[in-house]
């Protein structure tokens, strides 16, 4: 998606540990209009009738995930990173490594939310070990639910998770896939 | 706003410890286009002409807030609560206490987003305490950006949060306000 491609090489910056920071349009302030363009493409992308919910997990996938559910006129379903006081029983887990805060996140979603009855589109900002995908998708599997496939803002090429997540036969497709970076250079796929 | 209370008279449960559970529609599995009648109700109550941004703080937050500022073309700006790879250097902090998780949080927004500059509505799907939305509102002032005000979906009233916020002269509107609750009953203020 050109749009996205040109925010990430006007305003993101590489840091050292091949960090991509782009949190002045996706994740810590959002540009909403250019969410609602990515909300457009997944539309085209993804045979997306029929589906009951778009799925995401907390926090930096919301703000996606939200508008397309807005937009497509489906409940936004976001897995939980930690057990609350507002989330009990039932509940589905997965246990994935999360390599932004370098521990171990089990994620939770409530039974009452998702079963074999639903049709869902997985959706969040960043793909690059694929952990939080692949604890989304073990949900969904748990759940019995049908997933139609997988929508990712930006994918960091040069980690594992995307050729994974392909490998494994899952219909993934990110708007922008970065194969390598530097301090000077992003190169897309 | 009588669409939300009938909301949480119709689906939502308290639990032991005055806990709402409004998970299927606000803060689990979202219902948007409730978030949208959500966004136009502030939009009737708050000045928002020459807002900069929505400010509000991860996670759940996040899907009412991303739809005000996608229907207001204005960015979104959410705190974080824990420092990750993706967040570094100059950064407003405000340390609170969260009765959801119970335990101490850092709230942390880039210095990079939010300035003198900025023209703001802080938006969330909760008040009780009002801990969060202290945190925001001191991260507001570090920044000497203007508030226009706090909108929130649902006021526990009976919690010090709103007395504590309306005594300091803060422009806070919740859109259901409960003043009493248990198992069988809400009574809206």
């Amino acid at each position: 998606m050109d749009k996205l491609k040109e925010r990430i090489r006007s305003e993101g910056r590489v840091l050292p540990g091949r960090i991509l920071k782009v949190d002045g349009f996706l994740n810590h302030r959002v540009d909403m209009a250019l969410m609602r363009n990515m909300a457009d493409e997944f539309e085209k992308l993804f045979d997306i009738g029929g589906i009951t919910a778009v799925l995401t997990v907390e926090a930096s996938g919301i703000p996606l995930a939200a508008i397309c559910a807005a937009d497509w006129n489906v409940p936004l379903l976001f897995a939980k990173k930690a057990k609350s006081d507002n989330i009990e029983g039932g509940l589905y887990k997965s246990d994935i490594f999360s390599y932004t805060y370098r521990k171990n996140v089990t994620l939770l979603m409530s039974m009452q939310w998702l079963s074999s009855d639903d049709k869902v589109l997985i959706v969040d900002d960043f793909l690059a070990n694929g952990e939080a995908l692949r604890g989304l998708v073990d949900i969904v599997s748990q759940a019995g639910a049908e997933l139609i496939g997988i929508g990712v803002a930006i994918e960091k090429g040069f980690q594992p998770g995307g050729k994974l997540m392909r490998d494994a036969g899952l219909n993934l497709i990110s708007l922008a896939i970065i194969d390598e970076m530097d301090e000077n250079t992003i190169t897309f796929r």
